[in-house]
């Protein structure tokens, strides 16, 4: 017999398994448009993802659910559901709450906003040109003020975006965890530039056939435990990886002719995203917490593959004889020592998407200093391009000599994402937390890399991360595998016990 | 300044555009399903699929498009619309109707129906053994006399069920059209078996590299003027067609290692049914009028461009040349007369989807009466077996010796689809008479293939048949264009004059 609770619960639960159904559609939608979606179809498909996009928002913001949630909440009734309702009732609110403090009018105006953000910026960055750009940046941080007031926070606004993307996280502690990284990275980047070490890196310019560039990516993923069953791998200009549903997981990459290096990392990279994504337990479909517990934890899942096992030595040390087999040409005259080193070149550069996983943390902690001083108004969008050139020469020891190459390279600030720049090294500061977990647990795991037994990794992560999906707090997730709290210092750590006999430094 | 009508018209366009959107989204589930969605994520998709089916239900059985037709329907509202309003509110209107003329609990009863007698069936033709599939038959069978009772009918119950795929066509007008085709076909037929000629098909069973043959499907395509910026071609098991949206019509074609021709044909066949989605009137984007005419003017387009052209001696004498560059040694003791008898077989055999364009109206017809038959009562679900044998010895000579290859070959009873078959034939019929009308307007049209030039058979389509997409009826549509009424003298004309030199008979 059910009783009026159950009842209740399973309208929500249906109610939400609406909204993953046009979830579902929508993904799908996205997928086909990156992936071949013939060009002059895609005007009318905006249209279609219009309409389901808006008949999405309706359910998630409908009276109904407001009903279902006011009456699960209210304490007698929540102590009696089961942990996963609980779960996905305060996530569902914490949702549902955020779209319905702003004012419908206010946010359709951040749509409109945002929309002809991106367009102008488009423009801006092709021309180098700021300025065109700067009415619509500053009207954006004003909006994202305004919405943090509607939204409401504690100590910093700054804090109430970060949560969007970082559930948990601060301004206080996210100041305190990149400090010693920043610190430290500088350092060592000085370092390896004082050096004068260049890597051999002409074997991996040479042409590289496309078809067996993806012989390797699909290689790769297999051995990594991706289960091609539940997903597929397909050629986008700018990688991804997307869930259409818990048993679709897809990935993208990225097959340039003349550099192997791209899709190989790229690769690896969304395969860790996906491993993830298929390593969420199965109770939890149907569910809002069938997903990652962050964008930094999902991001460290990626950063985790790509940087900790794909550019390891004991991975190459295993991998390297199928990179022979399908290029032996180019590679007739490398050895594996020289191609480890081909993969981990460390050199400061202007483009945060091509930086090398030493100084990519620089890259955001700029962005994150900038948006964090753009929020609280102690910088003015006038400033940035100056403020961004200042910034790199310190950190990074250069500096771009256009907007384009500088404040105007990333789409995020058009598209309204204020707080999600950080969510990146957040992501690396993880990885290298669950990698120091790692090796208590798998003394021997290198050995594992090395004889190619990748599925002792992923069945590590699947245990300990992947399985708990968004029903841990990021820091809840890092104190429960690491038994600490967030902290940079095992990326420091990493960095220097990889780099500085990499660069043989002392 | 707008109108009251003008609202109502602009409310009424609104909520069709809603539903065409939810049918694009469908549209993709579906041919992702089919082209390379992952196994395990099928449940799920599933799943998504109802939900969105069920909210685009909701959308054609509203009380508000209830509303707007009332309204527009109104003869003095009516009369002032423009004419592709008018015809919108006239096709949905007709949709509206049939959705709500059958009780809900109905219809619901016979999704469930249907769906089980789908798996059974799939069983029942594994085993052979109709008596499994034979109680779901006769309540399918009795589902559809009662919901042509809910949609009323004049002569014949039979009538009304056409109607769904033809609209206009009546049992009347297809046992006159049909009569006399299927006399002459079986003389013809007869004939063919009795002058013991055998073409050689031996060339056509080599070993067919799968990516020289998909090259050759992309070039048969571009001659015919698809536009790949407006679709693409996937391989899929069954071939089909979808239009996703008017400037995105994919189509998929099967490729054989061991049998070239399988998907020449399918691809030139799913070709013809894209060129006319393509070529549908940019003005009827947005309305239920952007799609074909009726099932069997879409089989026209498709059977026009696989038999009349595709299967031409012009056609090959054209593109011979690229069978030959791809596949030399195959065929490097073939002449093109050769191959053009290899892909002109005529021989009776049990299975309709391996018919060749002579024998297989003669599937179809025995279909039909059977259909017929079933709905007027006449015919009782337990003697199909039996019938069927017989009409298959009467017609075709040869009857199985199972009922996986008689009557249970073809799943559209399982899935309740009555009046479909007859719209086969009826599409091969329009293809002769809308040849004989090409034959007058261009009278040199086989020189013009024979050179190359399918253009000049594509913009004939175009502008005869294609862009008028649904505000035609199937019978205007052929008396536009040929001047005459629907009429299976010319596709017996045609057989005559192409198959009786093919084998030599007198």
């Amino acid at each position: 017999m059910s009783t009026p609770i159950d009842d209740a619960a399973a309208l929500f639960r249906a109610h939400v398994q609406k909204m993953l159904h046009y979830q579902e559609a929508l993904a799908l939608m996205y997928w086909d448009l990156r992936t071949g979606a013939p060009k002059r179809g895609v005007e009318l498909r905006a249209e279609a993802i219009g309409t389901l996009s808006a008949e999405l928002f309706k359910l998630e913001t409908s009276r109904e659910l407001e009903q279902y949630l006011n009456q699960l909440s209210e304490p007698s009734t929540y102590n009696q559901l089961d942990p996963i309702t609980q779960k996905s009732v305060l996530e569902v609110k914490k949702q549902y709450d955020r779209n319905h403090k702003i004012p419908a009018e206010r946010y359709q105006e951040f749509v409109v906003l945002t929309s002809q953000a991106e367009s102008v910026w488009e423009d801006a960055k092709n021309s180098s040109n700021f300025e065109l750009f700067k009415p619509y940046l500053e009207k954006i941080v004003a909006i994202n003020q305004e919405f943090v007031d509607y939204w409401g926070y504690k100590e910093h606004k700054y804090d109430t975006l970060l949560d969007k993307y970082e559930p948990g996280m601060t301004v206080q502690q996210v100041d305190k965890i990149f400090s010693g990284l920043r610190e430290e990275t500088v350092k060592l980047v000085e370092a390896i530039v004082r050096s004068g070490q260049k890597p051999n890196v002409k074997p991996f310019l040479r042409a590289f056939d496309v078809a067996k560039q993806r012989q390797l990516s699909l290689a790769l993923l297999e051995r990594m435990g991706y289960d091609f069953s539940a997903g597929r791998l397909d050629e986008t200009v700018h990688p991804f990886e997307t869930t259409i549903n818990r048993y679709d997981v897809r990935v993208t990459t990225k097959f340039l002719p003349d550099e192997m290096r791209s899709a190989i990392f790229s690769t690896i990279h969304e395969g860790g995203h996906a491993l993830y994504e298929q390593g969420i337990s199965p109770d939890l479909i149907g569910t809002p917490l069938a997903d990652g517990a962050s964008m930094g934890i999902h991001e460290s899942q990626s950063r985790f593959w790509e940087n900790m096992i794909g550019r390891s030595r004991e991975f190459w040390e295993y991998n390297y004889k199928t990179v022979l087999d399908l290029f032996p040409m180019q590679f007739a005259d490398v050895s594996v020592e020289d191609f480890y080193r081909g993969v981990n070149v460390v050199e400061p550069s202007l483009i945060r998407i091509e930086a090398d996983e030493v100084t990519y943390n620089l890259h955001i902690m700029i962005r994150y200093e900038i948006e964090k001083g753009l929020i609280d108004g102690s910088l003015s969008v006038s400033d940035l391009p100056e403020i961004w050139r200042s910034k790199m020469q310190e950190y990074l020891g250069v500096a771009p000599e256009n907007d384009a190459d500088g404040v105007l390279q990333d789409v995020h600030w058009a598209g309204g994402d204020f707080g999600y720049f950080p969510t990146y090294a957040l992501g690396n500061i993880y990885a290298a937390q669950f990698l120091n977990a790692l090796k208590k647990d798998i003394p021997d795991y290198k050995e594992q890399v090395r004889r190619g037994n990748l599925r002792v990794i992923k069945n590590w992560l699947n245990q300990s991360i992947h399985r708990y999906g968004k029903t841990l707090m990021p820091a809840e997730i890092v104190r429960q595998v690491t038994g600490e709290n967030i902290d940079s210092k095992y990326l420091i750590g990493y960095f220097r016990e990889k780099f500085k006999p990499l660069y043989h430094l002392l």
